[in-house]
């Protein structure tokens, strides 16, 4: 599929009335397209995610190694997509999976909505604290939060997508767009998951904030660094240092915010 | 409270290393407050929502009001919340609720993280739809979204919230912000609640994009007309199309798009 083609799946056109000033015209669009996708796990209705289309196997495997339902590629035995349905069937080698813990921790939703108390301990502790010694210089913050921008391409014909990348270097090594941020993060840890990449001394890039939970996730993704053109909230921070993670907001035009772990941040 | 003071306890002063070009500095910058905060519902453990500090009453009430556990204002016996450390007691007058429905429905996350497949089928049929014959025009759209930034102004301080509002006519009656955009909306709905008020003729304005989800809030908020200085999703217009709700997009300078329902936009 070449890439006009992948753009074309993600949106459709819609009719607009576009008011500007005192004159109006009707107009064709392009709108991020939003459909759920349901997870069977070993035949059982597991979840539905409600994402952009495309990258499916990459959505599910890194949501399922996310929640530690996954451990290692060769857990998955089958992954058969439905397309057009919205279905996906992932089949694991062992049956019988620690799947209550998921049900428990997460039964209600995130961006602020539920999730059990014990969430931000239990979740922060089950995730390794990061030992790389990745350095990243300035420099190369910058050009990377260059690249992050001119590759969101569905962003920029549409603006209703959020972007996750891993960069080596100065070199953005794989990236994603979703209309949820967590998806599009989430399609990172699937890619890094099955490719089983050493991401050490890599980053991740967020073209959204740095929430908590996005901070937790690149930290399961393994990265030392994580950077985003936006704020960090201060519990990702609390986070960031306790993980070992070096935090970068704001980082846009010549300028970058570091907020914690500054030691691979280099000035050259 | 007044609003210093309240600013103050939703942002903590963090050290930050700028780096400005060749030159970095430390600064103490003003980060926004992320918090867990416990609902119990009849003395049990009900949910965490991870939030912005401030009006708990309000987005517990509209939280529990849009899952269909309160129905009326009366429901609600005693509240009670522990400042500090994050856990709010709601009693209901009527102690056996439906609640499973709750759990099975929203037994992974949003913003891309699960649902049970007929989640939306479910969610949006619970729903009623808007025949509200409000009308705004033109210019009191755009007035409401400039002031909607202007009246945002933790995001200012912090660029780490969003904000949600209900406006009648070119008036802001109610906002909120929030570090999760749902929550903002949620407190929305919890003033509506508890304020048993008559939104009919108002509109929902939001200083996120407008996806499925946030279109069902509104609706449940009981408004005809949405407004966003970002974008919408599809699966937001089609049921925007379904539920009779104006979606108008793009809301910045003089300009709008009107994508649903356009009989509620005049031209004067």
């Amino acid at each position: 599929m070449d890439d006009m083609e992948t753009l074309n799946t993600i949106f459709d056109l819609r009719k607009v009335k576009k008011i500007r000033g005192s004159g109006s015209r009707i107009e064709d669009d392009p709108v991020v397209k939003e459909v759920p996708l349901t997870i069977m796990l070993n035949n059982e209705e597991f979840a539905t995610l409600v994402c952009s289309p495309g990258f499916e196997k990459e959505l599910i495997v890194g949501f399922l190694a996310g929640e530690g339902i996954l451990k290692q590629p060769d857990d998955i035995q089958d992954f058969f997509l439905r397309e057009g349905q919205g279905v996906a069937w992932i089949e694991t080698r062992e049956k019988e999976l620690q799947t209550e813990g998921f049900l428990c921790r997460n039964f209600t939703s995130c961006c602020g909505k539920g999730r059990p108390s014990l969430y931000y301990a239990n979740d922060a502790s089950q995730v390794n604290p990061i030992e790389g010694n990745a350095v990243f210089s300035v420099r190369q913050v910058l050009e990377l939060a260059k690249q992050l921008d001119g590759a969101s391409k569905i962003f920029h014909m549409t603006r209703g997508v959020h972007t996750a990348a891993l960069a080596a270097g100065e070199a953005i090594v794989a990236l994603y767009e979703d209309i949820g941020r967590h998806n599009a993060l989430d399609r990172i840890m699937g890619h890094v998951f099955l490719n089983s990449m050493d991401t050490s001394n890599m980053a991740v890039l967020l073209s959204g904030r740095i929430s908590s939970e996005m901070l937790i996730k690149s930290a399961r993704v393994g990265v030392p660094v994580v950077i985003s053109s936006k704020a960090p909230t201060g519990l990702a921070l609390d986070l960031a240092d306790q993980l070992g993670i070096t935090v970068v907001g704001f980082a846009r035009g010549n300028d970058i915010n570091v907020y914690s772990h500054e030691e691979r941040i280099s000035d050259q």
